[in-house]
């Protein structure tokens, strides 16, 4: 019998126990040992829980007693879950988190205090809830460099992105029932604005490239901007608007990172994810693309693989799971305006034919998007440019800018 | 340090010698040790290879060299891949494979003299080529029970019915273009009948459910009989023609195994996989579906998934890995006869009224699939029926054929 301690009684945390409850046998087939749920932490009461004589208010039951092995911290936030995670793994404790804050804002130094206590550290929950994702890259992909990984990291941008593109409803009301159906928070900025699939990219960064990037040095935008004229005219170039977590090694080994709507061509496996639904995609040198879908929110799906993490690290007492990175002061992530990117454009005009014409005079080649018919488009133009800098990009906006053609939006081609 | 052989020189070997030598700090950052290759094994002479000096025809060189603590097999077939690789386990050497028939046929025997030996059979390989699917299945779904489990596990097929689906080609010619392109062998046999992807459903199932389940136990159907009027009506219906491996765990315990060609909606996610890449979705009670894509073969996506194999096995030389399952008598494989499955049938017919009449006598609820206007349409009938037991749908369709309408095809509905 191997005892564990659960940190947080929330939405995770009680799928956790409920999973560590009813998939017993399951998970005794699998350990060959029973999983004992010593404590759970939570500030709260739960005077009707099955395992209410479990439930603490005091860390310390926890990280004093030396059965407990292995530590789930699933409270969220990074205070105090940064200080329990790391008290716990300095006393050789095991933990497992969903935490991606935690991951993301302090993975480095809490993998090294693992690594010097002989413990484990594992986030698999921490990105793309039930989907594989650490372990395979971490594991299975080890025989590949990585250069690209590229995902749909936030299931309520990409619900709300799906009911612009399939339903025609605006931003504000696909928010809006999103919220209604629990999928949003009812503050719903980190998701929105891509703090969220920006904790992640850099999670899933840090792993493939072996040191850690930090969420303030990446370009993060979301999709409050995005607009139904926007999602047709993704329509009319051949694809849709999706919210993309983006990471990839240059050749003079620059990290290209960035978290930003995008233009996803309708034949690539990323733009089929629809709804609620996460996909990441992993390019390896020998593997090619190798793509990953599921869930990647809610309770049981999360708290699952939390409870495999925590098979994992009982199965690790002893040798420790392979997984680190080291720090880093986020020199190596190439600077955005520095980045190349082939983008979609639209603007405002009073003269199409001289609009256009200033457009093919400062991008070069331009792919016109033209909606034919469409009474929406008088006055305005669309256009695909090719890939320059986005520091070029932004210069020629200026001039467009200055001859009165407005631009009212600029969303990023992915080659995906 | 760490002495490896490899056994077998062919696609996947010299694939497995050349990530080892590109890889090798990458290997080594991963590991903290250096992978060397002591032997290859392999009757045929390579004189001119960089690594001839480690070459050997002799099989007891490895057996008996007390060093080499893990062992690949990648020659294929089961003899004398069977002998070799039991020898191995049998003296405590771990051995990683990418024999997807061996897997199928003595996995379950292997793996108990693995157990016995405190060694690991690692075989990530065999199903999905470079796609990680046995180790995200037995680690990051160890929380779930595991319902279903469906594929497109051969990507000869899929590019097959890809040519067939998008090009219009019928069938001879995708093979043709399959065999020259390198995509088919000259004998296609195993691919086009179903058998590759039966034994990766197999060796997938056994994994789910913990014990085996021998190929001959299970339908299998290739796509041999698949026409362009079939792929048409697919698309009439709403989706495509895939060859699915697929294996259901029924409420009575019973297991639903079968390898055939299939209708899949087109909003499926197994839907938009298309020419040689492979798919494979796994539906968890706690997960729900996920996902997982890549190339399913050729040398680099295969070999680097042996590599990670040798990887995780040289972490594991001490602590076994926990991946097992018994043997069985096939048993619990429900008779293909009893399972339950919508099916579409097409049939000549010299009266269409008369014949869709008699069919919505016989099936009850039937979904008319109309080719309006098409000359081929003339003189045959195309309709879906509700899912039914397949004994019934078998009678019923001997009482068609009574009636002088003649079934040309039957394909079942995938419910993906």
């Amino acid at each position: 019998m191997v005892s564990v301690a659960i940190m947080g009684h929330g939405v995770v945390g009680s799928g956790v126990s409920e999973i560590l409850t009813t998939h017993k046998n399951k998970l005794f087939n699998s350990l060959g040992e029973e999983i004992y749920i010593k404590y759970i932490l939570d500030l709260r009461d739960f005077p009707n829980h099955p395992l209410k004589d479990r439930f603490t208010k005091n860390f310390d039951d926890i990280l004093n007693d030396r059965e407990i092995r292995v530590v789930v911290e699933v409270m969220g936030g990074i205070h105090p879950a940064y200080e329990y995670v790391k008290a716990c793994l300095a006393s050789g404790k095991s933990v497992v988190t969903s935490n991606k804050e935690l991951v993301a804002t302090n993975g480095a130094e809490l993998l090294q205090i693992a690594k010097d206590n002989n413990a484990n550290f594992l986030f698999e929950a921490s990105v793309g809830g039930g989907i594989p994702i650490i372990r395979p890259i971490n594991q299975c992909l080890v025989a590949n460099n990585v250069s690209e990984i590229a995902g749909i990291l936030n299931g309520t941008t990409n619900f709300i992105l799906t009911k612009m593109i399939e339903d025609g409803m605006d931003f504000k009301d696909a928010l809006k029932l999103a919220q209604e159906l629990g999928y949003a928070e009812r503050n719903p900025e980190a998701d929105i604005e891509g703090h969220d699939a920006c904790r992640k990219i850099c999670i899933l960064a840090s792993l493939a490239f072996g040191k850690h990037i930090y969420p303030n040095a990446v370009l993060t935008q979301g999709i409050t901007n995005i607009t139904l004229k926007d999602v047709e005219y993704a329509r009319i170039w051949g694809g849709v608007i999706k919210l993309i977590g983006s990471v990839k090694k240059l050749p003079n080994k620059k990290i290209d990172i960035i978290v930003a709507p995008m233009f996803i061509p309708i034949k690539s496996q990323l733009a089929n994810i629809d709804d609620v639904f996460n996909g990441i995609m992993v390019r390896g040198d020998c593997t090619g693309d190798v793509v990953f879908y599921g869930k990647g929110a809610g309770k049981l799906p999360t708290a699952s693989a939390v409870v495999a993490d925590i098979v994992d690290s009982i199965k690790h007492l002893k040798t420790r799971k392979y997984l680190y990175w080291v720090d880093s002061d986020n020199s190596s992530v190439l600077d955005y305006k520095e980045s190349v990117t082939a983008m979609y454009i639209r603007a405002n005009t009073e003269d199409k034919d001289l609009a256009y014409n200033k457009a093919k005079e400062l991008f070069g080649d331009i792919h016109i998007l033209d909606n034919t018919g469409s009474e929406s488009q008088k006055g305005e133009i669309a256009f695909v440019i090719e890939p320059m800098k986005y520091a070029d990009i932004a210069a020629k906006i200026a001039v467009l800018e200055n001859e009165n053609i407005c631009v009212q939006s600029q969303i990023r081609i992915g080659d995906l």
